[in-house]
């Protein structure tokens, strides 16, 4: 199993709260591993309290399913095919804001950011993406 | 990080229960300070027993995110852009009976009231707010 | 069942806050009913974080076996004849600091104190206890 | 209630990381703020992956009692003051790791360090607090 190092994710981590003042956002952003497990994190002074799980939860929700947040929160509503997936797992964040990492075509783990609207969230985690 | 103190938590509690009482309800009244910790709580007698833990989830629920429990409600719908965020964070409670407190424009902890309908809830949770 | 009254555990932690200043600690202080839920609480500013969760369950532990919490902590020992109780009920503690609360010698409650040497936690209870 | 910086806690982060690589041990370390809530974490490559959990609680227990972890563990000894306390909040660690962050006297936040001996745990750990 390919995996995310310790560099590739202090990386990423940067790269997103670098974009995350950018705009103006207070954001907490997380990243783990291939395991799902937590592999570094970091969260903005000011930044919501309760989005720290909430940045963790979004970044586990992606690696556990390979597929951004968002897109599974699509399958998770009332009379969809997934609704609520979310008590799964110990509880899965489906609205967006988490990405999987991937490294030459691989996944080796995700990224999640909380602490604005769900589109900032999801642009941060962009830009984490994209340091990769 | 501006924390509220003992004494400002207890005229707060207590202003909230002397609104409960005029209003004839029964209600359990939690305050948390700046970070998210119990701060002081009172139950009215004969207020409903499950409505300690949705006190409490409550006012952490208005800390976590800095807002209404209420406004959080409203975008956790089926739908919404938060969609199911009420598993997160242990357990958050989305309806309307938390607020935050603010001294000098500063958060500093939250209040949350549970033990009537979600509009007694809140008005008694006003009341609270404006003790301080 | 016999049950304390708001007014009275209230007056039994202003008792033991009072009696916690004297000291010079910096207490949380809780009370539970004759079912172990919450009734009030007050945390001290400066008081442990930590203390808030062991106050509420010295309390609920004093209440499940009607005892003080240390004298349970004697029996469970490595050895004694309740080892290692302490993970039932969702976590018991059973240093001192927790004293039944009772009125014409019925238990209607509790009081569990944390935020210093047991010995003072034990005084201050003592202290609540005796304001009932 | 003075509060780490986001800056601080990620010069801590590295100070306790560098650290490490000199020993040549792979570790996970862990800063949380002055509530106990996660700030920082960065977990080296190779590193145990029940020591995530296990540097996140030393770093919350330190807060939780502004003392060394090492300390707490001292009292919670079978016949010790504070025996078997580590079932409260959810779960503390009591051995060697976890040490409180200090600025100006005040305590900030805390750092909590796992995924060697304890004595290389605290090692890392100091190195962490002498970075702030």
């Amino acid at each position: 199993m390919a995996d995310i190092t310790l560099e590739q994710a202090q990386r990423v981590v940067e790269a997103a709260l670098a974009d995350a003042r950018e705009r103006g956002t207070a954001m907490n952003v997380a990243v783990v591993d291939a395991g799902t497990n937590l592999k570094a994190f970091g969260r903005m002074d000011g930044a919501w309290l309760g989005s720290i799980d909430i940045a963790i939860r979004k970044a586990r929700t992606a690696r556990f399913f390979d597929m951004p947040t968002g897109d599974l929160g699509q399958l998770s509503q009332p009379g969809g095919s997934l609704f609520n997936i979310e008590v799964s797992n110990g509880g899965l964040i489906t609205f967006p804001g988490g990405l999987p990492l991937e490294v030459d075509g691989e996944v080796v783990g995700a990224i999640g950011v909380s602490g604005s609207t769900v589109e900032n969230d999801h642009a941060v985690a962009s830009a984490g993406v994209r340091a990769l």
